[in-house]
């Protein structure tokens, strides 16, 4: 305790001692109310819990005193480039005379330019001084985001690299500015994912106004690439002919480009159709490096308690009914997907009907298992008396509002299906059947995001299982008036589990739950992530929304809804390691 | 303090001795930790300051504790009702087979009925209840938003009895729906705003989750309502033939109808006409309720200690400068306001361009002084070292969040004029007006942002005094150890000032720069809000962007903005008083 407390003490008298020369404590009022609390810690007899809660209120409080007018520039700064960039990117689209894609890439040249060297800057002189890293958020860059952020980091240098061959054949009739913005990409992947590799658990307190504003930079950068690559993609998709929907997307794509200009090597198209097929790649990258530049942004100043990631051991022998369907459906998913991105391709009509329809009964079969067994969870919550977490968690906070925000990505695709499917009448097996998949995808949705917010939020079993042996042995002899409230009958029920190694039917439950919805979330996420389509291979919401409207829904709801399978899949082993 | 502490805690006991009937308390950990809390507040001889922490970190547990599933439940019911609600109205929009406006007016009187519904039930039952509202939020529902829910309130009553009128006419050979629905409307209006009225500041404590899902309720259909206007409105005004942009935009309001329907009685025009006028009132509306009800679902379950508010007294003696120049710049503004609006509905070109210059010299004057005013506060806070305000307010969070978010409106309309003015060359001198003017716009709302943000975490001037005041009378000759902070010389800053009645030049010129960025708010207010639209006036964004974008960025963008320019009279309000 002392320890925290002292720790979090050393920076800041530094600084006002340095402030102050005759190193005198200033007598502001938070200064006087805080070495109030610190004497209170260390000379009362204060039982341990309340000791613990003061010294979390105290982090809250020199938190904040941290907090100076930076948080407000930054947020200042990343409102006006991200609605800068947002009317340049809409005039580009909408506008092909004044502003063309030229003007789009020399802003995000410079956009880029300027996050690389605060990058820069920040790895090779901020993060060296003592000081300036004293704390680390645990919490921050889960290895799933970081391996996400590798995987498509990766495609997305190949796409680059891709553009890169393609332009250079347009160089004798076309700007160069097409060629120097994905050189500068490139770079700017390989330094932003090294940086967030690298600094995504970092609680900066040195120079924190000027790392607020490089984060909020690096976070507008990012959306602002994700807002032009989103607007590429949707009007690429557009200048397929209308009427020829009703054949495959898929075949259109590589015959439509710059008509006047002529590439001078043979293997441009090519190059072009690749690269187009690794957008989704680069708009999910953009995704991933800004929520965790959020992250960053929020953890600037920040004092965390640096405790020892409790060790739980992660041991499956205990669940098995679970896992098993799970790997099975996952195997019968990824067998159905060949089926349909092989059918798919067919020139035959009857032949790309099939593959929709195996691919809409087997999104059916796995929505709705997924639907079950999440309600049985959430029946077993009812059923369990376990505590909620009390103590604030940042943390945790923003982890369920990606969560939740996520979602919306995948809620809107459904609901806007469901009304196109409706208004036109839901006539043949296809449509119904795409009909009841999007319906219930919003119900497993709507289950789901309850069930891992409500299991984020109950106490760890085994903190539960900590605190029930230390009341027991330490809290009872020492502080006798507690003993009324312990001598409830209640009070064994927690003790009781704790003692035995086998796991209750309810811990048990919710753990084959947890690894079920695990596994049907990576199949999920494996669908359309590795190019399933069906939203374009099917023709009532195109007819209905026309082509423009539909693609800028699909192209802005899908990579939120395959960022949001990701967080689901981590998010849901955290659950299963505490129930 | 103590009573706060049981008044806390009544209520919750109750709840606990009703679910166990043996009235043994449950040996939860939460409620071991807070009964230790209370013991240690109640017996330990802790100074002031530390039992008042601990009292609000209490009130912070408690809170958390009432948060069940309620709040996560309403959110999904309001995620969904909204993404549907969009669905509708974007299906609507852009389809004119499948979906008609009645698909979407039968929605929209349902969810009017609904709710309607849960705000007579909260009205009649919740509220009457003995311990359903222990609290009040002073801070919720202040009386500028409920005076302008009012105004916008009764101007969309006049909307829909337009409304109907015109559309009784229509009976014969139109859905009778389109009666129906501002009808409905009419009522939902009616009982709405009272609602409103008598419980905006309510802390419900029974009946947490039920309530908070009708909040939900509530929350969403208004802003489907929203939508589904800003939609119309839209889509009204993209009906004007696109070649006659040049001539003014309100003069062929009037003449685009139902063509194969003709109108029953004579006057429908003229209801049409004025309908259509009202139409942003009825948008902004719909963002008040909005706003007080998202107020309401985060109070729900909170407990508030209810401290008298500081009857603090606005004098306007000490300052002159700030409010003369102001009240002239209202004038000015004023008469400036009535020549555009009569210049701009001549035919003559000449006398719309005379309008239009008059309309963006008086803007530029307004918003540059501001700039300049905002400026010279912002280095007065620099200068000045009273303290930031460190105990958390979900209230005033709240206000920061709702200034920032409806600033964005502002934010967008100018930064697409900006892109869409140098994109064409801003050529001649309208076009450099116009240019200059979004640029300081930005400028000024930057500015004033932070400088309000500021203002409102500073320590109030009237409880630093009383505390410098306790300090030296209470805390000294009690606490032995905390003289040693006291002691320093910096106490005597707090005091110096205090004392004497005059106010410091610092916190004169602070409430100067309020009292002048109020009065210079309200003329920006009046302005946009009774009916100017340069944007519409003047051709560049129309034919740069095309009509039908540019006024959903307008229509989307300006409600936000009167919004703001209101919220942030009432903030500079607060800030000068706190000065």
């Amino acid at each position: 305790m002392k320890t925290v407390a002292q720790k979090i003490f050393r920076p800041r008298n530094k600084r006002l001692s340095r402030k102050t020369p005759n190193d005198a404590m200033e007598a502001h009022p938070s200064n006087i109310e805080t070495a109030a609390q610190m004497d209170n810690i260390q000379h009362l007899p204060t039982p341990p819990s309340v000791a613990r809660d003061i010294s979390h209120h105290l982090e809250a409080v020199m938190e904040r005193a941290h907090h100076g007018g930076g948080w407000l520039l930054s947020g200042i700064i990343c409102i006006n480039i991200l609605i800068l960039g947002c009317a340049l990117v809409s005039g580009s689209a909408f506008n092909s005379v004044a502003i063309t894609a030229v003007h789009r890439q020399i802003f995000l040249i410079i956009l880029l330019l300027l996050t690389m060297t605060w990058m820069l800057f920040y790895a090779a002189v901020t993060a060296r001084k003592d000081q300036a890293i004293l704390f680390k958020d645990s919490h921050a860059g889960p290895v799933w985001l970081r391996a996400g952020l590798l995987l498509f980091g990766l495609l997305s240098l190949i796409m680059d690299i891709f553009k890169i061959a393609t332009y250079v054949g347009y160089l004798h009739c076309d700007s160069a500015v097409k060629v120097a913005f994905p050189v500068v990409q490139a770079v700017f992947l390989l330094i932003q994912t090294y940086f967030l590799w690298i600094h995504a658990k970092d609680c900066v307190q040195l120079q924190t106004n000027f790392t607020r504003c490089g984060l909020t930079l690096m976070l507008s950068t990012n959306l602002v690439v994700w807002m032009a690559a989103v607007t590429e993609e949707s009007i690429h998709q557009t200048e397929i002919p209308e009427l020829n929907v009703n054949i495959s997307h898929k075949m259109y794509r590589a015959q439509f480009g710059n008509k006047k200009c002529k590439c001078s090597h043979s293997a441009c198209d090519t190059f072009k159709d690749a690269f187009y097929y690794l957008y989704p790649f680069n708009i999910e990258y953009s995704l991933f490096a800004s929520a965790m530049a959020y992250v960053m942004w929020k953890n600037v100043g920040r004092l965390v308690e640096d405790h020892s990631h409790h060790s739980v051991t992660f041991r499956l022998k205990d669940v098995c009914l679970g896992p098993l369907t799970g790997i099975l459906l996952v195997v019968a998913g990824l067998v159905t997907f060949i089926l349909y991105e092989v059918y798919i391709l067919k020139e035959d009509e009857e032949y790309r009907n099939d593959g929709l329809l195996i691919h809409f009964i087997m999104n059916i079969v796995i929505v709705s298992m997924m639907s079950l067994s999440t309600v049985i969870g959430c029946i077993v919550y009812r059923l369990d008396h376990r505590e909620h977490v009390s103590e604030k968690n940042p943390t945790r906070s923003l982890d369920v509002g990606l969560l939740v925000g996520a979602s919306m990505g995948q809620f809107i695709i459904s609901y806007f299906t469901i009304v196109a499917v409706v208004a036109t009448g839901a006539r043949g097996h296809l449509n119904a059947l795409n009909l009841s998949w999007a319906v219930l995808t919003v119900l497993q949705l709507g289950l789901q995001n309850y069930f891992i917010i409500e299991g984020l939020h109950r106490e760890p079993y085994h903190v539960m299982r900590e605190a029930a042996l230390h009341s027991n042995a330490h809290v009872l002899p020492e502080h006798t008036e507690m003993s009324v409230v312990m001598e409830s009958n209640k009070s064994t029920y927690f003790l009781t589990p704790s003692l035995d190694d086998k796991l209750s039917w309810k811990r048990r439950v919710l753990k084959e739950v947890c690894a079920f919805l695990l596994l049907a979330n990576i199949i999920l996420w494996i669908m359309p992530a590795f190019g399933a389509r069906p939203q374009f291979d099917h023709p009532v919401e195109i007819h209905f929304y026309k082509f423009a409207m539909w693609a800028a829904i699909v192209n802005i709801g899908l990579p939120f809804g395959i960022f949001y399978r990701m967080h689901s899949v981590a998010s849901l082993f955290e659950v299963y390691v505490i129930s």
